[in-house]
């Protein structure tokens, strides 16, 4: 079971969870070999991962023009990497919309799809399961709390009654309206329990990124919305629950390190021995709390549940307002309350597209980022 | 699936266990069928759950001589009842060393045994699980710390890397030794968030329970004892967690209530609905707690340690000792404090045989119940 190699593709290798990805790799290197990488900036770094593990392909916007395409190495497309036939598993570590069409080339070549990047699904929920459905792919979550849900699922014959996403809250949790509309890009930088990439950084901090959540679960484990809750929990111990039809409840713990959900969803149904990764220790845990999440604060999770409740276009205008703002943000060029103001006003406008097809949901994503970048600019005018 | 009938026998039908098994048969009702109660004591109650339940069967000690068995209602030994061809599942909610033999009977009999009462585990866990392994017995934890890791195991593939029994920590946690000593038996039956029966409930106010619980641990899940670890959790909320070989921890919640338990072992692998069990309410849950038991303050927790280490029949002689002093206590003959120190004592004076056959157990169990009370009778002189 151990023998057979599993050969990956990383899309968005350069990134916190492609980096942490390829640690797990190097953890485990019996098990993996490296088939293809993908990284959209960071070319010194993409090439010392070509350097480090010898992949046959890579992506790469800038490639062609560099001096990385040397020897065997081929330079190929995103989706033709995702679709490959010598690939076992496509790990989607890409940010933002990025990911969206190799995540359905890889889902259409049937492949096993470990999800990182929320957006695609979040955008294209109903599309990329009903495809997978189709060609037999398997979409295998990364995300801690999505990890968590399936861990917990393992071995349940029947659905959940309930989903609970726990939520670090944030570093601004329990922030007056001022001390918020005053959080700079570095404080919102600092998460107080995870290390993820700028933009899932600042969605969390903006609670946005738990409205993405209840999304990405929803698409994963086929649960209405209706049935996914959102709890408050600091410590980010317990990573996430289910709740089964009798009322009991199973829960997913570890310290909060995206290594063990990558490392699970690369060696499923496996579960892999790593010294690597931190250990805990319930005599230094002296306590887990629960408190509910405050959507007045936090605008951004309410606008994600009714952009999920009001479903078609809506969540990829959602997606791509926010992608945009929380760019905005990230160059200091609006305020952190401002985020969830833009993709408001952008909502608001957005005229949903029922049922859509593929291209009325790239040109939902297209629209909502010129109109969001058009309403910025319109109001630092005024 | 839910079409086909479980018959049950119920072994200790009046007491706590037993009567919330009746219960969950009740609310569950077109599932079940009681085929045979067995109860010690409360010759009233029998008759009342006779008249409810119409058993074909039933045992008790005075039934004889009563007016109980009418109509086609026949009177059967224990080893009978647990072992007829008509049971599919046995439920073994006696306390103390009165279900051993019936529960041998059940397992040669090759039945699901659920499991409630711990001390025929303990006493003679390596006969039982071998004679499980030859009959194709099922052991069905209804314990709640075991039910939360049986029910954390599920659909996993590999075996446990620890186990962590959580402990409510009793009604004493935090006492000083001089308010241990005064301790009453009216206060030692106030669990502070279980409802059990007495004998159990002084074993968890002297965390006796919680050392015969990591023995019980050790043969349901084939788990070294060096391998389960006991933290105090004073609000019961997860009953036990699992740690797996790649760091990952799973845990089960519910409110205390051992219908949930004593359901899932009835109704396992399936999960059904029952609106009378509570709901956990995460927006009430403002914060869980853990510390170290503290083995100085509590002794009896130790003991078992030790007694599980030396192995043989060593914990048979245990539980028969803090089974005399347990009712000693609850007869106000001796302080709180004193179950330890007549355990200790007894435990001291041991000639522990390994690898013992079920005469060794049997023998040492009679002894050190004598013994018990010898040493009890000696110091009430001195």
């Amino acid at each position: 079971m151990v023998n057979s190699i599993t050969r990956l593709v990383i899309l968005g290798s350069t990134g916190s969870i492609g980096r942490q990805t390829l640690q797990v790799v190097r953890d485990l290197s019996s098990r993996f070999r490296v088939v293809g990488l993908a990284a959209g900036q960071n070319l010194e770094l993409l090439s010392a991962q070509i350097a480090e593990f010898k992949p046959e392909f890579i992506y790469h916007q800038s490639a062609a023009n560099s001096k990385l395409i040397t020897g065997s190495l081929k330079l190929v497309t995103l989706e033709a990497l995702a679709a490959h036939p010598d690939v076992d598993i496509v790990v989607i570590a890409t940010s933002g919309n990025a990911g969206l069409s190799a995540t359905l080339a890889a889902v259409k070549a049937g492949k096993k799809v470990a999800i990182a990047n929320k957006e695609p699904l979040v955008m294209a929920g109903e599309i990329i399961t009903r495809e997978a459905s189709q060609s037999g792919a398997q979409l295998l979550p990364i995300d801690s709390e999505h990890s968590a849900i399936w861990q917990c699922l393992n071995g349940e014959a029947q659905p959940p009654k309930r989903i609970i996403l726990t939520a670090s809250g944030g570093p601004f949790r329990g922030f007056s309206p001022q001390q918020l509309a005053a959080v700079t890009t570095q404080q919102a930088l600092q998460h107080p329990s995870w290390l993820m990439g700028n933009k899932v950084t600042i969605d969390s901090a903006t609670l946005m990124n738990k409205g993405l959540e209840i999304m990405e679960a929803r698409w994963l484990f086929g649960v209405p919305l209706e049935k996914i809750d959102v709890i408050v929990h600091p410590q980010s111990i317990i990573h996430s629950m289910v709740e089964f039809v009798d009322g009991s409840f199973k829960a997913q713990l570890g310290y909060p390190d995206m290594r063990l959900p990558i490392q699970y969803a690369l060696t499923y149904p496996e579960r892999v021995p790593n010294q690597d990764l931190p250990k805990l220790d319930w005599t230094k845990i002296r306590e887990l709390t629960f408190e509910e999440p405050d959507y007045k604060k936090f605008p951004c999770l309410q606008l994600a549940v009714t952009a999920a409740k009001t479903g078609g276009t809506s969540p990829a205008a959602l997606c791509a307002a926010d992608e945009i703002a929380v760019g905005l943000f990230l160059k200091e060029s609006i305020k952190f309350t401002d985020i969830a103001r833009l993709v408001e006003l952008v909502l608001a406008e957005h005229q949903t597209i029922s049922n859509p097809a593929l291209d009325d949901i790239i040109n939902t994503d297209r629209w909502a980022r010129d109109r969001t970048l058009q309403i910025f600019n319109r109001d630092k005018k005024c």
